[in-house]
């Protein structure tokens, strides 16, 4: 049944649209996927950064989760949660808000990959008293930061946090480059090989490592064996979007947000459709420009979520996206007024245009979600 | 002298700095120039979305001003401002809001470019004795919607409003696309002779056109000659940014607005600095990448505002910024903790990010403004 409740269409547009049904099932399926493998999820809440969303992603407020900002750890610190990894490297002059929730009870880990920042959070830790929890982050793919597994620098930095060291972490960002199955589960491999490796290090010269931290959405969705690793991560797995449908990690079908918007004109000797959806709703995000399909701005679908075949949002500007038809599809088909659906690039990157979500509840039903600010 | 006072290094990062002094300088340049060439301005509020910056912008409360979404006709109205344009094709439905801030005095002024929508508004003009001011858009570049100045339509569309016809108004998008002085000049005489035939095709046919608008920041700034034009937009000239740059409208040193960021970590092997914004605080925007001078995600200054050479923010994550140092540059001068401004490729798409933005006072204060939000 194709729920296409009224309430869609009345919305001023540009809202986002969240499907409920496909969230949790989205969520349902990875958590058992994970599990059954030998480990457990510890999400990334920050694609949708929400409070209800939480809600459906953690079994209890205890749960694991990963948070991208210091101003979302405050808000689930607030809202009960007490197991957060703050996976953005730690800078200095951030401890004292780390400090701060930890003295509330808050299980809050941060993440460094060099000396400094070691140093720094041991002066402080001396300082003021202060335990910490610290992962160190290890470059298991040469995408961003972190040290390789066999960097001795690896032992310096733990040995120097002594009772502060708490793991290791590493993300697969370059995992978004994989376009077969072969290659996603490779990556997977790869990302478990480079932490254990690190951990063996650490063994080796006598430096418990008590956890142990992998994950992307492409890789927690194509690791074969997760045992040894004490938690998996992934974010835009909730909602997924069109660059993870390029990676093959789902369908269409699958993905549960998406920008309603408005026919607001047309260029009829271009063939093209206007609508009230620019960047400001959909994102500058072009993620999908160099995958094997490349969606523009994002796949347009019907008001009940049909995606219309190759029909995207070519361009846009601050309030304007432009849809240039292709052949097979006519103008009068697309009368001012119209509502549309369309799928995003980049979740992450289309939910931070927004402050908030409409949620289309499994029951038809509408229910409205805010969204964590700042940082 | 380089006001360089303590507080933009014990804010949390990253946040959002607007210099006051220049923006106080690009907005008193634009207005002498544009008025001195036979017209006035209706800045586009757009890129700063403030009241506090409306008062920088705008003479008085009845000054006209553009806005771009009906949130900012909103809070705009709401603080006492009565002459905003609502520059983007209105979608029927969006009516009854604009007609309700009509009927609280507001002169709102709505776009259209079609009969559809012109017997939408006729439609509800009549059913609620409504009355509106509607500006046509005519397409002076091919770049987004409008009608040429020859069509037929035109003339139909402007019959069909009758009183509620107001105006022309066209934006030279295109303008974005020039490089040199000459082509600018040319593509702001293109743009008013496109509204000045338009009119011509009007008055021929006895209808009565009152205002005529032209703008974008690039054509605002090279014009030479405004008259018969009632008004100028422009938004991005209040902060400019890098694309302005390269399009050779403003130098660094008129750049009103960064993103001050705090040194994270490095990748040794690869010369890399990592820093706290990512495309969370940056955006997504690209728009130097096929300009004369690739910016990357912005240029990379010392906290006083200094641009380093040749020194951008290479790629982004969501929460990281990466800087491939060039072979001038040392990791050893860029500490963790170190703090740095980024100036942005494109103002609008780099406030949008910001819920609020900090305020370096000519007097080395410190002010913060809150941006509106939504749609």
């Amino acid at each position: 049944m194709t729920i296409n409740p009224t309430w869609l269409t009345e919305l001023d547009t540009p809202y986002l649209l969240i499907d409920e049904t496909r969230l949790k099932q989205n969520i349902g399926y990875l958590k058992q996927r994970v599990e059954a493998r030998g480990s457990r999820l510890r999400p990334h809440l920050k694609t949708l950064r929400t409070l209800a969303a939480a809600d459906y992603l953690l079994d209890s407020k205890t749960s694991p989760a990963t948070v991208s900002t210091l101003a979302e750890a405050e808000a689930y610190a607030e809202a009960g949660y007490t197991d957060l990894l703050y996976a953005v490297g730690i800078a200095p002059s951030k401890l004292s808000r780390v400090a701060k929730l930890r003295q509330q009870g808050i299980n809050l880990h941060i993440l460094l990959d060099n000396l400094e920042q070691a140093n720094a959070v041991i002066s402080y830790a001396d300082k003021q008293q202060q335990t910490f929890s610290v992962f160190i982050e290890i470059d298991s793919d040469g995408h961003r930061g972190g040290i390789e597994p066999a960097d001795p620098r690896l032992i310096d930095i733990a040995r120097k946090l002594g009772v502060h060291f708490n793991g290791l972490m590493t993300h697969a960002g370059g995992s978004y480059g994989c376009t077969t199955d072969l290659a996603l589960r490779e990556f997977a491999a790869t990302e478990c090989n480079a932490v254990l490796k690190a951990k063996q290090q650490l063994n080796k010269a006598g430096i418990k490592c008590p956890k142990t931290s992998v994950g992307s959405t492409p890789t927690a969705h194509f690791g074969e064996d997760f045992n040894g690793i004490s938690e998996v991560r992934a974010g835009v797995y909730t909602t997924f979007d069109l660059v993870m449908k390029n990676i093959g990690v789902c369908d269409f079908k699958d993905i549960a947000m998406s920008v309603v918007t408005t026919v607001i004109g047309y260029n009829q000797e271009k063939n093209w459709v206007l609508v009230d959806s620019g960047w400001m709703a959909l994102s500058r995000d072009r993620g999908t420009a160099n995958q094997q399909q490349d969606f523009g701005y994002g796949q347009v679908c019907t008001i009940a979520g049909e995606p219309l075949t190759d029909i995207y949002v070519s361009s846009t500007s601050q309030e304007h996206g432009i849809i240039e038809l292709p052949g097979h599809a006519e103008l009068k088909d697309f009368p001012v007024g119209l509502k549309l659906r369309i799928f995003p690039n980049h979740a992450c990157a289309t939910a931070a245009m927004h402050q908030g979500y409409h949620v289309l509840m499994s029951d038809g039903s509408h229910n409205t979600w805010e969204r964590i600010q700042g940082w």
